[in-house]
This record gives structure tokens, C-alpha cells and sequence, in this order.
């Protein structure tokens, strides 16, 4: 249950070096700091973990300087905890205060900092957003005066995209947890059962097994294909026939797995194999295709083209991958429009998918890492055929 | 595992009559629409649920008009989903796409909508955010030209915090659930376990009962006395005459629990027990302060005056309790500050603490229903005396 050979934390270097990097990147943009907010950004910088971060009511900021350590300005509520990460520098308001939440200390803080350049950088761009209300972003906007606030998601992305061996370590374990979940399922799941039974037990086995939680988790059946992809589980039984599609994001130390199985109840009917077979195929292509310098149109195409789609038929899913990290779902996306190159170190999920039918879905995905030789799988691949449950 | 007695969801006179009472202050605001894009939002709204929230790549859209039902503007992947909620009118996009992140078809919706005020209320004050990226919210105002964005705060705040009886029943049930699952500690936790292992088999006590999700849990442990109330676990084991604090965010069909409970170790000392004794009265005090018409202001001096607090000593939690309902904490805040005047139906965690001695916390808190003449308690009040594991 808690595994004593995985190793928590990250040496004190891995930090600096996500900042030394970071601050680099800094002054070819000519950003005096980052002022960041969401939970990823602040365990990346500095190591700091809590599950407060559900409670929506306080903003927290961390300011990354050109120079040294990150600064943290948090409510008082986060001092003791705060304080135990790698950052010296805490800076605290007595919070709730809806009058001024954090706003004052985080301006002066802020001003502290905007001395050169007078430009600060705050993640604006694709898959984020600003973790506090609307009011204190335009009061906060008010209070810099001349500084500006510009967008700096082309930096924190490009760092988070490249993960260290330490990082990718992570990634491995909980794969490998949520891999041997997966091939227990047929020992715990039958027909007569809920989903919502299904995604029950399922979510059980994944936890006791050592991960640290299972934020996403789907579990849903329908005749010869599940009908969706993200729809919450209901209380209809699994019938003979129906294919049960179960996707997981799960975690440990806040790197997360991302992959599906799909598993037949009782029998498969031949338009379910065939689909089966098709998405596995799409998925070697994909993995196959995987290496530093590709583009991720190109892995899209590689996978496509096993699938007979044309670039024009993206709707459903939307894409066919998606990097992984401290959330279940980061950029890059590997859709046709897409034209991240790849580098070593990312961790993708390779994620080809089709409608084989009206409402029947057939959705494969496995993670890799990207090598300098092509892609390290670090899920274990799904069964080639449909295992029957 | 699975309770049958318990009935999940709503019938849609229940959507029907929040989307009534929001309609009837959106015109007292002269408001065309509401735009929301946060789970809690949507669930309110829609019935509609879905893990996929856990992903932060794709912003998801609700419009309230000012007559009629709701309106979602959504990724495409949640187009089967979202049909089978109450809504009628899903409009989709294909996502991703960071190029035009549905900024478009949502502009052209929410314009078919503000005709007679043209103003769009948004949530913009205290602990809420907007769930897109900054980019997109500035590209939105410009798109809208003269249709004013405004705080719709006030609104959604005014019909989240009464809860129906039906939402009520449901934050009956998952409290029963969790005092069990305190109630079960003293058989499963014991000297000598990590903050981790206990963390991780509480947590899978409190699942085995039946709540869909354990999204906040705590889990510390210090000598006399919790050091901190937010902290992540660590592999320190419990040792004789620490305190273990637990705090639990649970919920079942969206509904949440937000109570925490203390344990000692061996035995507890003195301070420990007397400590244990006087938040145990305050809770008492603030559970006795509660029914309509009082300030939550009020409930924190009826708890404050049997802690020995004056105003000015905020600091630490910085409130003594808070609303809870589709997430664990939400409007009000238990504060000297806050004049939010209770009414029946509200659910509230009235959650007194002090530190009793440098680093040594004692946190109580138990969850009640304002009622026409007084407080329900719906958590089962903690032992009296600190239990000893």
C-alpha cells in the first residue's frame, strides 16, 4: 500500500535548477518576475504540496524574481506549511479579507521586484488561468501603474513540457500502479454491475495500490462501444455486449498518469473487435512516430492515417494526445494544428479515437516519454485484442 | 458500499425553480444573462457533472438569459454529455483550439441575449475566478464591444448559500457517512503509522462508506498538538502523546462535508485535554449562536468569547468557520468582519480554533442547517473528551 521505494521530494537542485532556467528564459523576454497562482506552478518552483488548494476561497501568489529563490505571498492560513518547502521568503495576510485579498502586500511585493523592466509576467495564455476574482485582477492592474503585465505562458510552458529524469521517475511509478489496476479488472469487474459500482471498485483498487489520489476517473458501457468519453457514471447495470471504457488520472507526489482500457462484457461483437483493432494499430503508429524533432501534427497524421481520418473530421475529442505532468491534461495538444516539435523529455499520452458507429466510441491511449531513440512506453500496452470480461 | 437508500440528482422542478430565482434578480440588477464557467456553476445550473472539470485544457460556458433555461457553449467532447442534463440548447466548438477558444460562438451567444440592458453579469468578486485563460477574457470584452461585463457575484452568492431541502438531504447524508468514518478511527489508527498510511487508510474508510469523492484531507500529527492545518502528510510516524488532526472534504453527488476531528496519541496531556476542552465549548457557543437573523459576525464572538479572543488576534485559520455546499468551503466567512446575516437553509461549518501554545493547534468543527429556530446539527458532535488511539 505505500510503496517504500519510491522516493518523495526532489533534492534541493531540482528546484534551482527549474528556477535557473526559468530566470534565463526571463531575461531574453525582458520580465522582471513571474507572478504565478495555481497550484502547479507553485509545487513546480518550489515543492510545496497540500490538498488546501481545493478551498477556493483564498488566492495564493508565488513570484519568481530575475535573481534567487521564489517568493511566496500567501494568507496566513499557508505560513507553517509554506515554510517547510525549499522558499525563505513568505510573506503573509490575515485572509479571509474580501476588502483586500492579498492585494496591497502583492502589489508592494510586486513593485519590489519591477525595477528593470518594468514588465511582469503572469500565465495568461492557452490551458490556464488567473486562480483569483476578476475585481483584484483589475485592482491589481490598477495598483502596478506603469508596470506591466504580460504574458509568459511560452516560458513556464516550455519548462514544464521537458521533464527531469527525477520527474520522469514519477511518471513511471504511477503508470505502473494504474498498469497493474488495469489488468486486475477482469478479477473485479463483471456483468450486473453498475458504472457507478464499476468506477467504485475500479477507484478503490487504483488508491490501495499506492497512488496518492485518482482526481479523474472515468468508467462508462454501452453496446459494442462506449457512448462517451466524459460523461459521470450511472446506475445502469453492464449488460452483456456492452464495452466498458474506463480512462484514469491518478497521481503520486503530483505526477499523474493519463490512459484508458477498454474491456467487453460477456462477448465482442465483430464491429467491436475490428474497432479494438483499428484504435491499437493507430496506437503503435503513434508510438512509433514519436521522436525528438517530429512535430505533433506529424504523430497526429501518423495515427489518422491508420484510422482513415482525413484532418477535416477532427470533432469528438478534438485531439489524439496531450502532454502529462502535474496535471492530468498539459500542453502540448497532438491535433493537426499543432505544430509543437517534440523534444526528449516530454511525457505524452498517445490518445487515437473514433465514432466506429453512431454513439459507439473506440478511444486507445497509452503514455510515453520522448527519447533521443523515440518514445519510452512506461504504461504496459494494452491487451491486443479486447479482453472479455 | 453503495447506498440505495440515498437519491441521487434532482427532479427538474429544482433546476427550474434556481433558474427562476436567479431570473427574477437578474432583473432586479437589469441583467440580460449570467455567464458562468465554473463545475460548482454548472452543476447548479444544469444537473450536469463530470470529472472532466479535473482537466484544465478546455474552458467550458453557461449563459442564464433572462427568461428561459440555461444555454451551454462547451467543447465539443461534452456535447453527449452535457444533452443528457436538463439543457436543451448545447452549442459546441471544436477544442482545442487556443487560436479561437469558443471566444467566438460565445460572443455571438451572449449578443443574441443582450438585447434590453446590454450587460452580461459575470462572477467576479470574492472566491470565485473566471475558469479561461486572461488572453480570452480580455479578447471577450473587446468582441462584446459595448455590452458591459458586471459582477453577478451577489447573485449566484445569494441562491448558492440557501440550500433546498433536497440539496440539504444530501449534506445530511455524506456527514452521517464521514461521522462514521471518525467514529471508526480509534479501530483502524494506532502509535507507530506515518501522517501518510493514516491519511491513506482513512481516506479509503471514508470511500468503502459510499461518498463519491475525497477531494480535501488532512492528516497531521504533533506532539500536544497539530502543528498545522493545511500541511501535506509525511512519513513521520505517531508517536505517544501527539495530537492527529483529520479534516475532511467529502462529498456525495456534488455535496459536500467540511468537519474536522482531533485524536491523542497514547495519551494527552494537560494542555492537550484542556485545550481539547475549551474549543470543544466554543463549538457548543457558536452551535448555540446560530438562527436567522443573526451575523455570522455574531457567531464568531459568541465562539471568540469562550476562547479568550479579542478582534484583532485574526491571524492563523483567520475565521472561525465558513459556508460549505458544492465545494467545502463557500460564502460566508465566520469572521469579525463578515455581516452576512443567516437565514434558514444556509449549511455552515462552525469551526473554532486558537493555538494554544507556539505550533500547537486545537481546531474543532462540525457542520449545521440554519433552521427557523436554530442550528441542526448534521455532523455527530465529536466525543467530549479527546479520544485516545
Amino acid at each position: 500500500m505505500i510503496n517504500s521505494e519510491f522516493i518523495r521530494g526532489f533534492p534541493k537542485e531540482e528546484f534551482e535548477a527549474r528556477t535557473q532556467r526559468a530566470q534565463n528564459m526571463m531575461r531574453e523576454y525582458s520580465i522582471d518576475a513571474i507572478l504565478m497562482m495555481s497550484e502547479t506552478e507553485f509545487t513546480y518552483f518550489t515543492g510545496f504540496q497540500s490538498n488546501f488548494w481545493q478551498s477556493p476561497t483564498r488566492p495564493w501568489f508565488l513570484i519568481l524574481p530575475s535573481e534567487g529563490k521564489p517568493v511566496a505571498v500567501i494568507p496566513s492560513i499557508g505560513q507553517n506549511a509554506v515554510s517547510t518547502s525549499c522558499i525563505d521568503d513568505v510573506r503573509i495576510w490575515a485572509s479571509p479579507n474580501p476588502q483586500d485579498e492579498g492585494i496591497s502586500l502583492l502589489t508592494t511585493t510586486l513593485k519590489e521586484f519591477a525595477t528593470s523592466h518594468k514588465r511582469i509576467g503572469v500565465l495568461m495564455g492557452p490551458e490556464t488561468h488567473l486562480r483569483m476574482p476578476a475585481n483584484d485582477v483589475e485592482k491589481l492592474g490598477i495598483a502596478l501603474g506603469s508596470i506591466e503585465l504580460t504574458d509568459a505562458t511560452n516560458i513556464i510552458r516550455g519548462l514544464r513540457m521537458i521533464k527531469s529524469e527525477r520527474e520522469i521517475e514519477k511518471h513511471i511509478f504511477v503508470c505502473d500502479l494504474v498498469s497493474s489496476a488495469y489488468e486486475n479488472v477482469p478479477n473485479l469487474i463483471r456483468a450486473g454491475m453498475s458504472e457507478r459500482e464499476t468506477m467504485h471498485i475500479y477507484r478503490m483498487d487504483v488508491l490501495s495500490r499506492g497512488v496518492d489520489s485518482v482526481p479523474y476517473i472515468i468508467a462508462t458501457g454501452a453496446p459494442e462501444g462506449s457512448d462517451d468519453a466524459i460523461r459521470y457514471p450511472t446506475d445502469r447495470a453492464l449488460a452483456e455486449g456492452d464495452v466498458l471504457f474506463i480512462d484514469t488520472g491518478a497521481e503520486i507526489d503530483g505526477y499523474y498518469c493519463d490512459f484508458d482500457r477498454n474491456f467487453a462484457i460477456g462477448k465482442a461483437s465483430g464491429a467491436t473487435r475490428r474497432a479494438y483493432d483499428l484504435a491499437y494499430r493507430a496506437t503503435d503508429a503513434g508510438i512509433a512516430a514519436v521522436r525528438p524533432g517530429v512535430r505533433t501534427c506529424d504523430i497526429w497524421k501518423a495515427m489518422a492515417d491508420v484510422l482513415g481520418l482525413s484532418e477535416a473530421s477532427g470533432g469528438g475529442v478534438g485531439r489524439m494526445g496531450h502532454g502529462v505532468g502535474l496535471r492530468n491534461t498539459e500542453w502540448p495538444s497532438i491535433m493537426p494544428t499543432d505544430e509543437t516539435v517534440l523534444q526528449a523529455g516530454m511525457v505524452l499520452a498517445i490518445e487515437p479515437g473514433f465514432d466506429f458507429a453512431p454513439g459507439k466510441m473506440m478511444l486507445h491511449e497509452e503514455n510515453v516519454v520522448v527519447r533521443e531513440n523515440g518514445a519510452q512506453l512506461i504504461t504496459r500496452r494494452a491487451a491486443a485484442e479486447i479482453p472479455i470480461l
